[in-house]
């Protein structure tokens, strides 16, 4: 079978990712290469972060090469993770491998990327994408055991994002708002069960209230910080431009609108913190479309 | 050789179309997957459904997965076609396989994708490229005969897109933009020769009208709703920032301007009517750039 | 070992460069094939002649073909340019190819793609990526001896971009924008060996004043024309918001701030001229963000 390389970035669609694949299949022709994404926000470790933990429990068995680098040619350490399913994660030492290989069964070891060989042979400062990440990847690829691309770090002295926000309170659940996609849909950290265990059983059209950022409003327009919307099962089962929560497709508690992008509507943004209660007046109607 | 996928959807540059693709290669190893385009306009069937039939039938004989799919998780129905060329198209019952099918040498038999055995374990309810078109579409590529997908669905009951307008009438052709690319050329739905049955040969350098979309003006600016050009063969035979009408790539109508945009300068935009009429007052010049 | 075919193109992410990627693999199924950009600034030669330069030289030796190609259907030829390396190049004889060609040993021999056996039967006047370009590249990949694709140019009669200027002047160093990357980095035609010559040693921290474009101020908002910076060997060795000079990755010098972009901030453009001056007066403080 062909070594699997997956590859993340938020090296956007100029040259640099594509250097980067060249340099893969110069030391290992015969791999294939995935780009997951290259449109990660830039240097948003988090974003890429949760991008790479909700994508890889989805891909074949391989390495998994990731770079949101702000902190590229300084201290930080080039990573190499061996995780429970048996994949390699390849990237820097500033979060951004450590909830996807929680995802793939946990962290097994960590090696620091210190063996030059593996390497390109000069390594320039801006650029360990092409000069560490990709050829020690593509080493690999070609059969080069784990241990050898640097020595064990302890798994306490990871740098670990902090974690998101999602606890039960009186009269609902605070959550916070950790990726949103390209449909303009946003996901929570939390997940349905967490949601159930707030309000109660969960079934289609039932009403919650959903309270964004604290009581100053959210986004440029300062639009009203709290939202009426039903629990669906999918975006079709409302109107077009009719909000909706539902559970995503990776598991975790997702808000959207049918045909439409209530991020760009509400100006919603990762990390803004969401709170969700039960609406138990029943002659009230639900939110449509203005 | 190496079964062939192709995968077009309007998912944009984040991880979605990647994780299909993963889904694919954790089936189907040895796939060459083409990505088409992931930059259809959002829930624009259309515009996906004519993207299609523009360019499959410059790639290889395979398997081709589109998705433009607002419907996901109502009552729309998964769809397989077989096709003249002998083609395999995966994607939603919602219009948009159709027009690729025909220009694929037609449908030969349309089934329903309700083989369990051949989707993900967990079917969810708003991503069926991961769950249903992906993974049917790799079972195919690793050797499953079509007919396992599913029972055959009667041609009728297949959901067609309205036909694009494209009519002689007294004085000219009637049409309309069925596409617009990211240089910001439009395309007709009707062909030179149909140009020809309205107007005469078209000859390079022929003066012509076009009036868009009936009497209020088209775009934001409300710019004048009419355009003189002249019939060309390629865009350098213009100066820089002049229109011109030429036989497009794919064979219809298309409506440029050397080294500009003009759906960007006049505002045009998919479905706008298009009216073509002869100018034959030789004495007036043919437009320059302002 | 399977061939290799990069792929260059100013087509965006829309459909033409994967119906190309199509023509390759119906030709050469086992082609690797490697798109390096689509994202080249429509039109643009030379943003796309330097980018083909700065990445060629790490990917594997193979068939390149780039398409930035205004003059499509006119009288430009189509080229095909063999290197000292070993590569074929092929694309529009309009200056795109040459840089590369030099970053890679410099070109042995020159044809012009005029076999039509090599080419898609029907030529298009407005699509030659798909029609000649891909197609040539293809039957090179399948061992087509590069003799066949047509007669020899002499080398003098290739078309040429205007060389980028690199000056050692009184009291500085003359040179212009080359290249500006997604991150909103400026590239200088320069390199820091240049500016040793005319300011000597650059070492971490030493002070610099750019002044770009003249006295007349550049970018939309007319901002001051001149800024003070340090050299640096990495970004995350100022703070962020603060620029920074440095050698590229590709090493010529380079102009960025720590996580942002310099380019939007202060307007920048390929082609803008920059002159650089050293900063004597120690005791004013290098700037800080505003």
């Amino acid at each position: 079978m062909r070594p699997f390389i997956s590859f993340l970035t938020d090296f956007g669609p100029d040259v640099a990712a594509a250097v980067c694949r060249g340099v893969i299949l110069g030391i290992c022709p015969e791999a294939t290469i995935l780009d997951l994404s290259h449109a990660v926000r830039k240097f948003a470790v988090a974003d890429g972060a949760w991008r790479l933990a909700f994508a890889l429990p989805y891909l074949p068995v391989g390495i998994h090469v990731a770079v949101v680098d702000p902190g590229v040619g300084t201290e930080r350490r080039p990573l190499g993770l061996l995780v429970g399913r048996g994949d390699v994660l390849i990237g820097p030492d500033n979060g951004l491998l450590v909830p996807a290989a929680e995802a793939l069964g946990g962290i097994v070891e960590a090696r620091a990327l210190t063996n030059r060989a593996l390497c390109r042979d000069e390594i320039s400062s801006t650029f360990h994408a092409r000069d560490i990440f990709a050829p020690v990847a593509a080493h690999l690829a070609t059969g080069v055991a784990f241990e050898t691309v640097g020595p064990t770090i302890p798994l306490v002295e990871l740098v670990r994002l902090p974690a998101p926000r999602s606890i039960v309170v009186a009269g609902g659940l605070e959550s916070e708002i950790v990726f949103v996609d390209g449909f303009g849909n946003a996901y929570l950290a939390a997940t349905p069960d967490d949601l159930e265990a707030a309000v109660g059983p969960l079934s289609p059209g039932r009403r919650l209230r959903l309270r964004f950022g604290g009581s100053e409003g959210i986004g440029r327009s300062r639009q009203p910080a709290s939202l009426e919307l039903t629990w669906q099962r999918t975006f079709g089962e409302v109107p077009p431009g009719v909000p909706l929560l539902y559970r995503s497709s990776a598991g975790q508690l997702a808000l959207s609108e049918n045909q439409g992008s209530i991020v760009d509507r509400l100006g919603l943004a990762v990390g803004l913190p969401v709170r969700i209660e039960p609406v138990e007046d029943a002659a009230e109607p639900p939110p449509r479309r203005r």
